[in-house]
Order: C-alpha cells, then structure tokens, then sequence
C-alpha cells in the first residue's frame, strides 16, 4: 500500500519533537533573563527582549500541525487527547517566553538602579521553574503521570521561595526607602518566575487528563 | 432522516452559551474581588476566595464538550477553528477567574492595614478589563474581527493605567514607609487586572485566527 500521506504516528512523533524543542527554546530564554539580571549583563537583556522572533514563530507553526493533524487524520480518543494537550501546551509555553521578556524588562529597570543585595533566591526560583518546566514536557513526551505529580508537589517550593523572596525585600523597603524602586523590580520577577512555575503545572496537569482522561485540574493544589 | 445524534451546528451553539456562561462568571468574579477592595469588604472578599467551584466545573464540562464535538463530528476548516479557539478561550477565561481570586487575596491582605489612598484608577482599570472581556466574548460569538481590532486597541488604555497606578503608588511610598505594603498590594491588583486585559487580548487574537485563518498574534502589539 503506497500513500502519500504520513503515518498519523510519525506526524504525532514530529509535533511531540517541535514541542520539545518550544519548551527548550522558553527555558533558554528564561536562564538568560535571569542569568543578564545577575550579571547586571544589559546586552544580554536587549538580547533576551529583542529575540523572541524564534519562539514565535514555532508557536505558530506546532498551532498549525495540530490543526492539520486533527483535520487530516481526525484521531479519536487517546490520540485526540494528546493533540489537544498539544494545543494548550504550545499556549503555555509561548507565556512562558513572553515572561522571560517580562523578567528582561525588570532586569533592564533594576539594571538602572544600584544593587539592593546579592541574588540568591531569584536564581534558585529560576532553577526549580526552569526544572519544572523539563520535568513537565518530560511527562508529555513519556505520559509519565508519576513525574507530573512531581511537577505539581514542586509548585510548593517555588511558592515558599516567592514569599521569602517578598517578606527579605519588604525588610530591604523598610530600612531604605531608597532601594523600593528595584525591590519592586525584584519582587515582580519573583512573580514571573512563580507564574513559569504555574504553566508547567499547567502542562503536567494537562499530561495526567491526557493519559488517564482523569482531571486532576481543580484538586490539585 | 432520523437520528439520535444532535445536529453539529446545535451543538456548536450550546458551547458557545456556555463560554458566554462561563465569561459572565469570570466578569461577575472579578467585579466582585474589586468592588470588595474598594468598599473594604471582608465578607465579599471571602466570598469570591471560596467561591470559584462553579466557574471550576464549567470550565472542565465545556472542555469536555469541545472533546465530544471533536471526536463525534471529526469538524473541519472553520468548524475545526472554532472549537479549537472555544479550547483556549475556555482556558483563558479560567486564568481569569484564577486572578479574581489573585484580586481577593492581595484585598484580605489590603484591608488588614489601614487604606493608602481612595481607590480610582483600579475600579477604572476593573471596567476596562471587564469591558475588554466582554467585548472578546461578543467577537467571538458573532464572529466579529473588527471589534477584536478595538480590544487589541483597548488593551494601551489598560497598560497606560498600570503605569500611572504604579508611579503614584511609588510616590506614596517613598514618601511615607509606612504605606509599603499596602502599596504593594494594590500594585499587584493592578497587575492582575492588566493580566485579565491580556486574557481577553489572546481571546480577540483567537477570534481573528478562527474567524480570517490570519495569524495575528505576534503582530498585534
């Protein structure tokens, strides 16, 4: 039998590695913003905030392959579950880059300011969302719904970081009027990064509807 | 011809009353989380935190809907469009009741200190963000490009009064420590709200993708 339409599974196979490829495009663009905002690195934040071109345009072609997967193929059941899932993952992922431009833009105030203090926390917020994120497109990939559990439980961390990161900043506010301006900055970068953490919950929670048609949605937190 | 399965479009039009169900309660959560904040509010506060089980349950059941006309009616072109934009408005519409209570929280926190200033400008942003939502909505259902057009537009308004809620936020600080944190509450509000404004800018954006099959979603800002 010859035919000059693809495997259904090869094309599912292809879109899994674009979404892949999406997720490290996102976390690059997130370690970098990070990365220029603890490096006082201002090339680096133009950089991060000019070049999102890339991303973008994945964003629209993995929307695309799923619209032609579903009209082409018509898949039914766990096959339509997971082009779905694909569809809100490339949503997820796509803010994801759109708040490392957020970051990028608080670098690039904080950047004008001197230094409040040296960053500890926001770094380590920015490892465990950038984990949470892997770990999440991991379970996507390998319909691991253990790890995406892991996903979910890790939120907690990112959370408890978010509030320290707010309560030091405070005390800094207090003491110094003088440094509100760029703890403000720092604060709302502690709120992206929680937000990046809350797209990859996003995406596991999506993985566990996906393998078990079971909707952990609005249980797990 | 009989037959026991519903006719698509009839279908189609039941989803889109329920999106509109859904937006009703998105707008009507986040008009109560800010009418609490601004009349201080306590029991309105504890109302919206507790109360988004049903926005949660619609959101799942319209998501199952879109499932069900995928797999049943195997939809294409246009049809296929709309469903899939019914998916990710579901989903935008859900962040936002999210934010209400993003709102209500940082308002328990803001009414446990004494107020910083009358509140202008988050009500206005309120109405803007509401308006914006409601306006996506309507592009929606009546198919309508040119008014996604005018909520892309409305969207500079939002940003603008964000940008004016912080300077003068920032000025009270610094000139009275005291008021930080109430200050900061009412700046996060106000990120909230912009953040709702976004929402229903990728709902319009959605609207013009089903609607023309033109991508406008990385030109649009």
């Amino acid at each position: 039998m010859t035919t000059t339409v693809p495997h259904f599974q090869e094309e599912l196979d292809r879109l899994k590695a674009r979404l892949l490829e999406m997720g490290g495009m996102a976390e690059d663009r997130v370690r970098s913003a990070v990365k220029a905002l603890v490096d006082r690195d201002i090339s680096l934040v133009d950089a991060v905030i000019d070049g999102d071109g890339p991303i973008n345009q994945l964003h629209i072609e993995i929307d695309s392959r799923c619209v032609k997967l579903l009209a082409l193929y018509q898949p039914m059941a766990a096959d339509l579950r997971a082009i779905l899932s694909a569809v809100k993952i490339n949503t997820d992922l796509e803010r994801v880059g759109d708040l490392a431009i957020n970051i990028a833009e608080a670098g690039r105030r904080y950047l004008g300011q001197p230094a409040v203090k040296e960053l500890i926390d926001i770094p380590r917020m920015a490892e465990i969302a950038q984990g949470m994120l892997r770990d999440a497109l991991d379970c996507f990939v390998r319909r691991d719904t253990a790890l995406a559990q892991q996903v979910l439980d890790a939120d907690d961390a990112l959370d408890a970081l978010k509030t320290q990161v707010f309560r030091e900043l405070l005390t800094y506010m207090l003491q110094d009027p003088h440094t509100i301006e760029a703890s403000l900055d720092l604060i709302l970068v502690s709120r992206h990064l929680e937000r990046i953490g809350d797209h990859a919950t996003n995406i596991a929670e999506d993985v566990i509807f996906m393998v078990s048609a079971r909707d952990v949605r609005h249980h797990a937190h």
